[in-house]
């Protein structure tokens, strides 16, 4: 459907006096190309399986066990045994787990079950095909911690009712894994994650940055350190009780100064989180959108936002502020922000592909927001005679 | 900056086995392409320039008086004379427009002026080089509603306070046409505008259909009319006591149903009009996004949602619904819709070209935001001690 | 507990040196019988009961049949009969109900069957001593409509669903009559009215006033029609594509300019119908207030308001006004108001009185409300791990 | 024009056969008697005055002896001399009030000019007939902390812009206490303030209670601190990630689950501060309600309450939640809540008196409300053509 020669034709053509229908043919093409690529399913030999769950949780434990067992030993790819599997570390010496009694039931295993630590998600992120997750969205929101630069596509497990990034039950956990392995394949969302990075204002420097040529900012910012969210950074008052006085910049304009308990910046994903509590938009995972959304704001006026993905936005303390001001990615991680420090959000260069169920993207996400939140739900003012 | 030669390799590779790695770069290239799109500014010759206003404002018709005479004079691309503009046909015989007078300063105008109707916007909207809009945001909807296929690049002259969509203030006409006409060229902001049709159930359809061979969307249904919206669908109750009940469908899913006054399905563009009254969030015009804004809905849980613009979205009007709706595109055309009728409204194939200022897309954005909404605008909340 | 002798004491004494101690003790002694006089219970004999239900809902009136019957033959007050019922003059020849043979069952109900007419509801609402509803809110608010001056204490019954004025289970009835006609008496709830007042602007009134002689507001504006409304008034902008532009005072002062799709003037009865869905609070039906709440205001900074209830609003239509403005009164009555036309809200002399429940009038609203709008209901946001 | 005769016989009358219509006379004549006493004006004279203002700004310092210079000299009450002065304790030796030189310029003022200390305030408030505050709203809120039970008139001058609790400017100091003292006396607002007391599970207990014998709400439960605030209580989750959950009770009954980043019970003079922001309507500081108005919710039906004064409400720290809570009052006085505990909330016994200008109290509230959060000012949505 799409001529990709005239895409490529157009966009190398330096001539500037391409015509605004020529330009617009364009457009069309490109987005036309990023649709289709969300609809494309991977086929592809699923060989190496990560299994990441909640190690101190013994019914999840249990699981992990009867889900490995079943990898390493349904037979896959014309041979005779399954897949490698990695299970946390943790899990090495776990009774619960017994590991040495899985491999007493097949030598063949103990070159197949491996375990992971979060060097290796780090190092060698490459490594693993798929990853499966059994618990909630929290364990979806710690495996974006785990994974901060390349992320294999992840397919999460719930185990009791579904949530916005679990939306696989459990207990058709069989069928879902043939389906991919060997059937149909799979299809991911990309979903955006952001790049947050925090800048400290020389003087406020404690640490010295971990490379060892620091990049530096301005003369006077020194970058300290960098987190990839997939739901949202969120900037509060901490235990201060007077109101944020925060500056926020797309790229070089003063946008506006938020004078609140805090903002948030979400992803589309996150707008399902935090966000939604403060008041921002539901919006599909696969908008390109970052959300700006007020906690508690003090004018009347600071209605939520959602601003493209091609913007760099800082949000940073004017050095004259009463108060200083706290950052958390995805929860975690809290960081006090001292005057002159900033924080900068970027659409990341590494998405967090996610794999979808059957009937795609667009319904799901619908599904889930029904579901979990009872969006629309019934329950209606009075009525009239 | 983007491996062109890559994209395109990816795209057309038919193997399956395309790994999640290249498929993410690929995701990113294309987005990359996309962006830089945006920022590409236009530099041709503008030889043909259209200009609208409200025929029936007075001051208007003299200052299209004024930028005429400027048009046709000035020297352009090495003539010793301007370029053709065409005005609305209703000036003709204006005497406020005076244009015998004009022809009279010099015979070889004569040529060069010209009328427009809007059956030349509709047949032949490649003539014109660029549009000119004299008035208020308002104009510059009117000039969408005239170009309801290809539309020109619209340059929006303000009178007074700079509006969302007229972001040239009138008295800098002469830099800034010299600018673009001449100078650095033109950089528009591609706004996405809405195809909405309007489907009937086959009983309710009053006057045949314009096209000759029905386009039959499902056995019952008859296509009726269609419009583009640069703001927005409105769907309400009408007159009617009672409450709309509408069912929405996402593609063939059921995502909702709207028990409320009513519901906007507006662009980003739309996001700073009634959407915004509604409670909708503010978003920006890049965002490919359709908004859905429920006017005074009956549940408490029915927030604001952004959706990809990949669907299509269709309204109806259920068979057993106590009453009829209305539908009414970017505030005009309102149309009854009975028991069985639908709207369809996807992303149109015609987007909106906007010149963009100097300071280009989103500061231009932000600053409109902020000067006629007073988006968070201080006035804030009593401070403690 | 409150000692009335030294209410009485300080609020005649007419020295104005009362100290600020003595007056604020006043304050709260008065805010003390207030209270008192809420909880209690009136017990006295029910002699005279009226019936209100939908005389065209075939179900409803057989059971307004069987409920007849029930009051007509219980033994009450020392009497071997019942009390005397009023029923539906419409209900006189219907088959359903069967007057004739109900009389035929026993000839002295002869005497105790009559028939209401709304002029009865008019003339002499002392007549009754309780009012019974069958069927939904809509009949309760048809129920305010009749009694317009006096309205005797109103008992509804709920088919379905309890709703948040019909709080009585039909199938309970018995038992429920029972205990409030021998019993333990009845508790009621005051619920404010307000009385709305329509004003012509001298040159728009159509027909003469009613009174002969016209209460002259002022030189211009002519009384039109008055109208007691339970849950809310609302002005909107009608069929007019052109916002509301409604000037609003507060006694003599201008509050503000209403630029909206129109606003409402709602109860803390209705503050759980129309007033909810605009974005209203939900406030506890015997909080005396007035709330104001915009439909689609087009400021961002247009935050609903509750209003003291002693404040006479009047809501004016500018005599430059770009359109007209439509009025209506518990969703019915509606009245165009032209240009120089007004509407005047107070709280009315004739509040609406409720039986509560055993649980008492707090319990009983909240349960309403979680129940009917699902207020806070699980179905939460995403949450971390 | 109130009957108070009657309004006593009603009330003191024993008969249980009251009937409602005498009932609803009487109910209307206390809210009438209730407005009366708002508008009448206390004329007395004004012989001992107390200063409050932030001894720690050399600014407000040096107002505050000009203040009180005037105070002192100028003639009132047939005396030549002025009136009684409390100042600030901290004054006492401060060189920019320089006390010395006040009492050099005159011996007679020693008797005259005295010095406040929180002790004075809690052991003796009705040694003034008025209080003076000079700064922000921030310093009235900490007079009314000053004052914990009996609260005398508060006059509140603002040194910049007006603010919702300092209405009047200091400017016009003069002829504002002529006024005052000698001229059409005050009209004053009670407004109410709540109660809080927390109270700590048995095992909770850190410090004995200050009462010999402790008030035992229920066994395991007993009472620690209580404050007055005059704009709300605040509980929140504090540091911890974990959203509230909180147990909240209206009398006896278990109303809702609050799961939120907290909650906040405002007064009507409160909601126009923390409430505000966090989404709780407007509300006249006249009504008798309760505002409820979560922070955060984690659900999307939990929309702002207004409730009636007459609750008695408990928020509580459930047994087994994960997580502490944190209360404050007025902002300050943060103390955490630990499992089992909890705060109540009542209407006070001691209202907080501010002194309401010329105009009167509706205008100027609405006054500030636009005044200060730029309520419904313009800057309004795109308008159509």
């Amino acid at each position: 459907a799409v001529n990709i020669e005239r895409v490529l034709e157009e966009i190398s053509a330096e001539d500037d006096g391409m015509s605004h229908s020529r330009l617009m043919q364009t457009a069309t093409s490109v987005r036309e190309i990023s649709k289709q690529l969300q609809r494309r399913p991977i086929k592809r030999a699923v060989r190496t399986i990560m299994i990441i769950t909640k190690a101190r949780d013994n019914k999840l434990v249990y699981l992990t066990r009867e889900l490995t067992e079943f990898l390493l030993k349904t037979p896959r790819y014309n041979s005779d045994l399954g897949v490698t599997v990695y299970v946390d570390a943790k899990l090495r010496t776990s009774t619960r787990f017994d590991a040495a009694g899985l491999l007493a039931s097949n030598p063949r295993y103990s070159d197949m079950l491996r375990y992971w630590t979060p060097d290796v998600c780090w190092d060698f992120p490459e490594k693993f095909d798929l990853v499966l997750t059994l618990g909630g969205d929290g364990t979806v929101l710690f495996t974006s911690r785990l994974f901060q630069r390349i992320v294999p596509p992840i397919l999460s497990f719930a185990l009791g009712s579904l949530g916005f990034l679990t939306n696989f039950p459990f207990d058709t956990y069989r069928s879902t894994l043939d389906r991919i392995m060997e059937g149909s394949g799979m299809r991911v969302n990309m979903r955006m994650r952001f790049t947050c990075t925090v800048y400290r204002a020389a003087n406020n420097k404690r640490r010295p940055s971990t490379s060892s040529l620091p990049k530096m900012a301005t003369p006077e910012l020194i970058e300290d350190s960098q987190s990839e969210v997939l739901n949202e950074l969120v900037i509060d008052r901490g235990p201060s009780p007077y109101v944020s006085n925060l500056e926020l910049y797309g790229d070089t304009h003063l946008l506006t100064i938020i004078q609140a308990d805090g903002c948030i910046i979400s992803t589309p994903t996150g707008s399902t989180a935090y966000s939604l509590s403060a008041g921002g938009p539901l919006t599909h995972p696969s908008i390109p959108g970052i959300l700006l959304t007020p906690i508690c704001p003090h004018t009347l006026s600071f209605r939520p936002m959602v601003l493209s993905d091609t913007l760099c936005l800082r949000i940073c303390v004017p050095k004259g502020s009463r108060s200083t001001a706290y950052a958390s990615f995805d929860g975690k991680g809290r960081v006090e922000l001292r005057r002159g420090d900033e924080v900068r959000v970027e659409a990341g260069r590494y998405p967090f592909p996610t794999v979808v169920g059957e009937g795609g993207t667009g319904g799901e996400w619908f599904e889930s927001v029904r579901r979990a939140l009872r969006w629309n739900t019934r329950g209606a003012v009075q009525r009239s005679f």
